[in-house]
């Protein structure tokens, strides 16, 4: 079998760099153009010297790709840049993207959270929702996926199924979450210095994080009614992994049931036993995805957890199982490691 | 002025050395005795050689304790061996005990939450829960003064306030907390090493820590009727600190002025400007906790944070602070330092 | 191909676990046994629940494994139960030992170091030392091979080609090591605790540790005469990763020519451009080696730097890579991994 | 009494922000002036939100300060800006700076390492180096005290009391260190991200560490020869703290002796039993430092180990210590607080 030939832009970050770690030992793809605007023309051992044992081009701009050698772009790149980046890409080419651009399917949601017009309205109406256990079918005969936000699929995976099997007040969900501090980059900010998230757990973007117009658009999907979560995020003093602690009214058991019969089948998704609860160095450097279920002391509530590698389930290993589907290869190749503890 | 007399029981784990930290520069205490039953006969230096500046009396058994060089015990031991090592003391000594042996008025709840009966009930009768901020007139003349839970504080100054205010829903209270690891103790745990704390974010206890028996007692007093809220403490990859994360419905900008009246003397509670959050590195190493509102996107609904060092404000801090208080000191004193940040 | 099916001896440990992580993607290799004295007839999920989605035998005792099932041995037990226990396995199955029974050729030098009597004389004799890459041809057709410490890999890396080669004084080697605290085990210590190894960088073992019988050996023989360094390994506050820093007498870019020597064709120690050096989070999760060399100030003196994972490179993934050479299979089966950042 | 004045120029740094926290607490010494040149007009409360319960006047730029209510400045500015600054400021105050610029003598030292003639030669005359234990006398009646490298006191406080002993072969000194990420200070960078840093252990500056100049300046005072040491610093995932580990040469019992001599009257510097190597968590958030020696297996060689804190003894607990003695107040006023551990 030729391996199909993979184009990642915006190859200088954590998402970028972790397609690489991904597709380096997957056998049914290979890298045939990594582009970085600012680091153009330096080799990426330079940038991630982890990736120095790889044979990898050199970084270019996107505009030095040529598209004949590429099947398939991973588009990691800030949010409104992608959008112009995937305009001006052929319409032939597959794309997985990783950024916000292609996300929320109502124009107004995108202006109202992001700030500015949608530009690229027509792709968006081709645009897939990229959260694989959800929209599998859909992904397979996509050209272009939009990747999820990574506290995004932490919440969908533990709430959409109990929408959708009615076990649930969907006027009632909170979503408390924990992130790693990968999750903002790389790009220099105080805010993600070692000194200030050492020993520094914090909440931010309370109540007004973006992926809360994720949250809204699937759930009332999956509700058939408009849901609104409490969704408040808080950055941990470690690299990788989120948790999201989520608060429902509902039996408990019923709820379990619902989680179990939804993940029945899937490869990456497990359901811990009833009353079991999951941990981030669990799941950490895989693209594993773990859920539980445990019943609150008071009657008719429960707590739902569900903890993944932002990096990989989250981000760019979430984008490697969508690529696989759309490629029609086998949807675990490449992603088979078992996750990374201690 | 002569300064009084402390012994300090239990001196060999982390409140115990938060005890010593603190008193070192106390202008109005000293240590006369420090015990630890299996490391009797080692100098202090040797088990906490962080405090080997110290001129400190050699680490004894309890009984080796002359009670009449003795005016205030500071109990750091484990519960249940507390109820029978305070009923031996001399009744005409001050005692401040730091585990949960004290903190429960109600005997059967002590017996639902902790497993056995209460060994001390006439000595339970006297005792006064020691949440300084609530509790500062009776504390003035109590003779045994028992510490708070280090989350159970927290939860209580984010909560109680607007309970006794009216400002929330006592039915929807769920508090979502998370701390450091040092508040598991130095006894050596396979869930507390590095290796498995550190990028393992977790829940543990869910739903039924004993901290939940202080909440049930003090919100229902706060209330004036049965309050229970959920409660989920998480596991922080960071030795100190503690972050409730408390969801409740009631307007925003009430439950602020609630907190504002109610802290606006204290000089160890902070109530941030409204809508601003707290962070566990802004209170490290010092008595001083920090309180945030943030109103939710949904009507009615707010987040209510607190903030604080669970060996300071949550335990030893804490106990000087009402040992101050007890001995006729300034509430204060001992207790100044500025935390410590990065 | 068949795979060929192994027994984990010591599947408690992380080392174990990291055996069990690395196998369940080898293409050559089976698990049919794990053995844990003190938790058997448990799952391997609940122990280490990171490998709960891998179809593993349940735990067993050692004697409960049938040998008829078992092609090769890993045996990750403490050292002395170790002698014994290898001892007692049929003569025609490969071993590969993880402990530090088998690693020093002379019987008093063991019995220096570890306090006892060698009990295993007949196997010490056939036993090969693992460092994979000094010792290739000898493990290819070895029985029993002993891996390595993990500071002694990765201080022999720095130092022994350039003893071989000649261009170092050896008499003036300085081994400076920092370790992540995996390295010392998942049983409760209180050394290992969080709250003791956060922030609280410092040296153990100071010119003591064991693995200096290693160094002693090893670098007489590379040298033809007796060699003995100064080590001093410090203990970080962090998972994984070693660094050794080793100041050296020679001239830098003889020492960095013997090491890109050395190295031309291994295809996990890579040699760093002449001036840099390596980090501990570019081998992270891999069986990588990073060298390094920087020329000091004074002349004649050069810095050599050698970073490796503790886990893989220094343990369970150096046993794999062994065990590739004795099983006939590729050598690089299994651990084409690339490292995990951040 | 009543308190000297003290401004604090560059407030808005790490050393600025712990000379505040020291001060806060500090009987002798009251903050009449902080200045940010980018950040002046904003409360200290919202740069550092561990202040807040301070009542600290509002940032401003230096021109704005009035000399006239100032007694002593401390200078925590970058190097170079500072020589600019120091030189405008009245002749009749006193001033302890914490930069670069005025720890060398020599002006061809400071140009060779800083890269660019010094600006301001009559002050450097009378600058005195601020290493307490070393020049007590001198800066007693100073008027510009240069603080040193964080890096440097701990090296010095290791080395400097053996070379004026003579008991060690100065031709023979390695320097190993890590340090804390603090003291990378608080601008954004890539190098001192939470994922960088993290699991990352690695050296930095090889060899070319500008702190060698203090070195080879005060070691050659000491052995009233010339000395070069080796020096190698790595960047601990930690925030606080300074471990060197020292290889020499010399018989260590007479290294220990000679340590114990020099520090016996010492406050803030513990010489540890024989045999015994101090840690960073033990001194953290201290301006004590540890002292240790421990003899090599190799006759003739020793190890020896300081530990410091470095932003309080290897910056701003060394400051207030020198402005102690400066301002005529006793040495360790404001200094006593114990070391925060865990």
């Amino acid at each position: 079998m030729e391996k199909a030939r993979i184009a990642i832009l915006g190859a200088s970050g954590y998402t970028g760099a972790e397609l690489v770690r991904l597709i380096a030992t997957h056998p049914g793809m290979r890298i045939s153009a990594l582009t970085a605007e600012r680091r153009a023309g330096e080799e990426m051992s330079s940038v991630f010297p982890h990736l120095r044992h790889l044979d990898l081009p050199r970084l270019v701009k996107i505009d030095e790709v040529d598209p004949g050698d590429v099947e398939l772009y991973f588009c990691a790149l800030p949010h409104a840049t992608t959008q112009e980046v995937i305009s001006a890409l052929p319409r032939n080419k597959m794309i997985v993207d990783l950024s916000a651009d292609f996300r929320l399917d109502d124009p107004a949601a995108y202006k109202e959270w992001y700030g500015h017009d949608h530009l690229a309205l027509d792709l968006q109406e081709e645009a897939v929702y990229g959260l694989t256990e959800f929209y599998r079918d859909r992904i397979k005969g996509a050209r272009l996926v939009a990747g999820t936000g990574c506290n995004a699929i932490t919440g969908q995976l533990a709430v959409t199924p109990l929408l959708k099997a009615g076990v649930i007040d969907p006027d009632e969900i909170i979503i408390n979450l924990a992130t790693g501090v990968s999750g903002a980059g790389r790009a220099p900010k105080e805010g993600t210095l070692h000194a200030e998230v050492s020993e520094g757990f914090h909440a931010y973007n309370i109540a007004r994080h973006r992926h809360i117009a994720e949250f809204e658009q699937e759930f009332s999907k999956a509700a058939g009614r408009p849901v609104s979560p409490t969704f408040v995020p808080h950055l941990l003093p470690q690299n990788r992994g989120i948790l999201a602690t989520v608060y429902v009214k509902g039996a408990a058991q019923e709820i379990h049931a619902a989680h179990a019969a939804a993940f029945r089948d899937e490869p990456f998704v497990t359901v811990l036993p009833f009353g079991e609860a999951p941990a981030t160095r669990h799941v950490r450097g895989s693209n594993h995805a773990h859920i539980g279920v445990v019943a609150d002391r008071r009657p008719g509530r429960a707590i739902v957890f569900a903890a993944l590698d932002n990096l990989v389930k989250g981000a760019s290993g979430q984008a490697i199982q969508n690529a696989n589907l759309m490629l029609g290869l086998p949807e675990t190749m490449g992603l088979e490691a078992a996750p990374l503890f201690p």
